[in-house]
């Protein structure tokens, strides 16, 4: 089959691999009918990801269709579409048993493209496949689903209900990148009364308005904490998401959040932060960090099919699985190509795809 | 002043009586500018309230403008307009300070036209001032808050937050009145994959789909049990809220929540149901009852001043308060007026009322 | 091997049987070291459940080791003591991913003696083993746990925490048999400041005050209701907990309880009970009912192993399990034998049995 | 009266003042019964409030009789003995309707010995009496409940339901100084199976196992961490306390604490810590931060009066209330004299005190 796969910083190619096979009986094989590229997987091309070792399959996010399970497989039978969740479960651990997948210490957790081949391939094996995938609806389109696979839980889970959001909070999201934005959309199935997105650029504010935020504040160009202060009465916002992943991002939430108010932070850093508890200590403020459980997948699967969650703004690119690396060229330049996420499909692209002048720009 | 009086059962009138006055240091005066009539104010005129004695001025609903204010009032003064709720709160006793307001033993509690003299007037002693009234803010209409006096928090608080419905639950709302349609527009802030309502109804089941709902179930001429079961594939819905009163709709709720799920009683009831524990023992449910607290006002008027909830829906009806005795005809005679709520206003009604046509119809 | 086989309403068997053998590549198969009897195996004896063939092993409740297992078992081998737990899990249903496992649809729940052979047997098949068992830490032996297998996890889960029992509350539990006795031990880790048991037989309350109740009413002799209010300023319980299974019982909890406060079922109903909605529609009280999901047995088995839970006291009769059925005779004749749990081992008993005067009692 | 009068940086005294009088009708005199001194009036003292001015009385924790009540005031009256706690809620305002008293915004909040006159006195002025007071049960001393107004709930609200202990948890407190054994013996209402303490004073930690602490670790001989992780399988604390107030027992905490797990920060802090993203994002910690709300007052009232929660060994020693500035010396050279809370009272001291060899000492 084919693949894409990671040669070291910087290097990466759609080449033939071998097929995937049945190793555990909780295994299944997928065929990949979508995938998509994260921005993590820009992270492991830079050499960011030490873990992860020159020759892996990159990729955690697709939709697929089973060709074969193991024999300790129950769930799923060979047809059957199923979401590939960028989190696997092993369904044993202290930690899969509490609902918090994402810390699975019996081999699951991030794996794919990660420590094991991952998704953007024409097949995949799946571990402990009965615990970490998801049936697709009947009615809904592998593309209907395959946001699932990571950014809307991440942003659902890790901002939205670990942020506490409810019905007449003022929330401020900070970052209107993808992840900002998937933060955006699912915020307002609990009906904020206001969400505020920060950014640095008036394009990607622009685009959190459209997806939902009534307010946005480029804070290059404005006092963020002044302005947030002005449309709260001086109190800070209920809750404050970080969606960026840098110290200064996180800062800016401890300055505008209120007394008793939450900050989630969802963006992934590299660097400390400081926390000015000589502020914060008499402020009765929580402060959350997670990585996606993907526990709330059925709970959004079902909002998709029942069509109270739309994530078909988040596909701006269209590519076949053969165009990967063309498609990595388009998502990374993002500030460039305004891509959110591109959608990597088995099936030939129909329509003329939209990114026919991609700007010459480096790998980040 | 003039005031609708209560003068045993089947008789009241508007009337002269004496102005209220300052009793308490905690005490306010308001001038009313909106009020309006409750189902509970038509038992009350049947006699089936025994504590509210003849003489009491009716009316637990308004919205009004400060006159006076005792000696210890110091969070509104005379010029401000307020919301007066249906429950008052001492603010003291151990109940209140658990934001159980409706369980106040302190004096407050439903006093209001129930054991003290109500609001359906021209002027009324508000009792414990500080802790029971909320400022109407700056750019609403008293029209646009006095929902808030009754309907929307006690649909709100005892059967939404009771129900812990869920973004992706499927709801039932048992009863399609004034209460089950407040259920279905507040059960929306939280965003479940699909309301279900069920009334005998058809008339009021078109009422609760315009609200919100996305299937109606005439549990008369149909199995109401097993067509909410087809529509959940069997399992049961995750919520079902009691918004009738009598043990049918009671016992119905049980019969359709699924495992694990929770069933919320709004319904005033006046007979004793039977629980079906030989079934529900391990069916994993949770029940409550309740009366509103309203703990959750500000949160709500956040909501309708954000335009995130539009309680206009519900006035079917205009007219003056010296019209109060008309106006109460047209609610008693909903199934005939099709009223849901009528609006009580001390302003001359500009537009022509809606209600020209009333039948001769007896009190209910 | 041996095995206490039913052979019908009133029949049962220490006999011959086949040897379990791996189905399943999940199961497991494990040689008994202790097991114990449930006062639902003398339901299924008098022939209660239906669902229960004749032919069907008996018991529910084991520690045993682990001889044997199937191919995809990974978190357990040969050697391993376990705590086999009277709810299975299948580890992959909606149920079971949410925790509940006592409702899995999976294939789990409550098997053992029930729908498939149970564990009064010298081996055991036990399926979905890597997400049904619990490992014996070191230090601990097979009585010390053997009380989590269903007595301690279903009175802390359905009465405790659906109790939601405070550091504080007052607490009345309804019923001292086993599983009430339960419920009074396991809610003192949460420091009520009062637990009020309530029975009608006195040798069962001088037993629940051992335990670790404060105070004792005797409903028969006592008008329960009025001295629980005597007892608590007229207010009522915070939280009351059934610990019986007849109307009577569940309706004095409702009578009981405080306005706000919660009424858990635990007891095994058979008949419906009568829900007086006509005074608690305006009480605020929430009513739980549940089957145990075993979820919190490994928080259970660090307070044991880590001393602050002791279940010894539980065991009061010793007897090799190839006397299954005269403890089966000790156990059902509990008002004259006082038995609460007896514990069969696969061992010798070296201390001699307290059982010797056991009287002449019919199978109940 | 007589009172302890702040007069700038290092400077106080006993000295005779006017007594208070009524100004608000809300308001309430108190005749002091027990006082005690809290380590904040110490910063107080060394100038490091500067909103606490010359001339003010000091003190914010009191048992006091009642003498007189302004025209507002319903609940308590002339005779009742009431506790005098260090928050005061003004009952009206948004937080203080919330629960969040130390957040109150009406006028409440930390006052006493702060902005306005404190408890360190003959007679105090006690602002919104009937929201802010506490009587003191019959069968109760004063001194059986001073350790109610400040640290108790301090501890158990900040550090333990913050914090989320649940019975089994394993449990870190750093820091045992008072605020730390409050920590361990309000910890242990929800019965964790380990508490570890962290000091760097070997004293210290003896007095933490003596409150109940089941291991101490000194972090200026051991490796904290590593002792930590030794004690917990590698995993790390289900709950770390930090109740110390500075930057390296804050970061320490967060690098104890385990995947999933809480950190509640307690202690007062002068200057910011380090929050280590890089690695915390991706461990789904939650962080907390709180003054006090007294909220739970009531609650360990009850505990307390049930004999549940003992306070007695807080008071190390023992000053007649015209001793105070010697008990300040005693309190502030804690090192030397253990001293960990000082009982003041109206009474002379009985028992010969235990202080006499107070070495000399500068004031801290």
């Amino acid at each position: 089959m084919k693949a894409l796969v990671y040669h070291g910083p910087g290097k990466r190619a759609w080449e033939e691999v071998p097929d995937p096979v049945i190793v555990e009986p909780t295994d299944a094989i997928v065929r990949i009918d979508v995938a998509t590229i994260c921005g993590t997987d820009l992270h492991i091309l830079k050499g960011d990801v030490p873990e992860t070792t020159p020759g892996t399959i990159l990729g955690h996010e697709a939709v697929g269709t089973v060709v074969e399970v193991g024999s300790a497989v129950t769930t799923i039978e060979p047809g059957d579409q199923v979401l590939v969740s960028c989190i696997t479960s092993c369904g044993r651990c202290r930690f899969c048993k509490e609902g918090h997948y994402g810390l699975c210490t019996g081999g699951g957790g991030w794996i794919f493209g990660h420590t094991i081949d991952g998704l953007q391939a024409e097949l995949a094996r799946v571990p402990f496949a009965d615990t970490s995938v998801y049936k697709v609806p009947a009615g809904l389109t592998p593309e209907d689903v395959i946001f699932l696979a990571d950014i809307l839980p991440t942003a659902y889970e890790v901002g939205v209900l670990n942020g506490g959001i409810r019905p007449g909070d003022t929330v401020a999201v900070v970052g209107s990148g993808p992840i900002g934005l998937a933060t955006i959309m699912t915020a307002k199935l609990f009906t904020p009364s206001k969400i505020i997105a920060i950014d640095l650029a008036d394009a990607r504010l622009e685009k959190a308005l459209e997806f939902g935020a009534d307010v946005g504040i480029n804070n290059g160009t404005t006092d963020a904490v002044a302005k947030v202060m002005e449309l709260t009465n001086g109190l800070g916002v209920d809750v404050a998401v970080e969606a960026v992943g840098v110290p200064e991002t996180f800062e800016l939430c401890t300055e505008i959040v209120r007394p008793g108010g939450r900050v989630a932070n969802v963006g992934v850093h590299g660097h400390p932060a400081t926390l000015h508890l000589e502020t914060l200590w008499i402020r009765d403020v929580t402060i959350t960090t997670g990585l996606v459980d993907t526990l709330t997948t059925p709970q959004l699967m079902r909002l998709i099919e029942e069509q109270r969650l739309d994530p078909a703004p988040f596909a701006t690119h269209r590519f076949e699985l053969a165009q990967t690396e063309e498609a990595y060229d388009v998502f990374a330049a993002a500030a460039e190509t305004h891509a959110l996420k591109v959608v990597l499909t088995a099936e030939p692209v129909a329509v003329l795809p939209e990114h026919e002048a991609v700007p010459e720009v480096a790998l980040v």
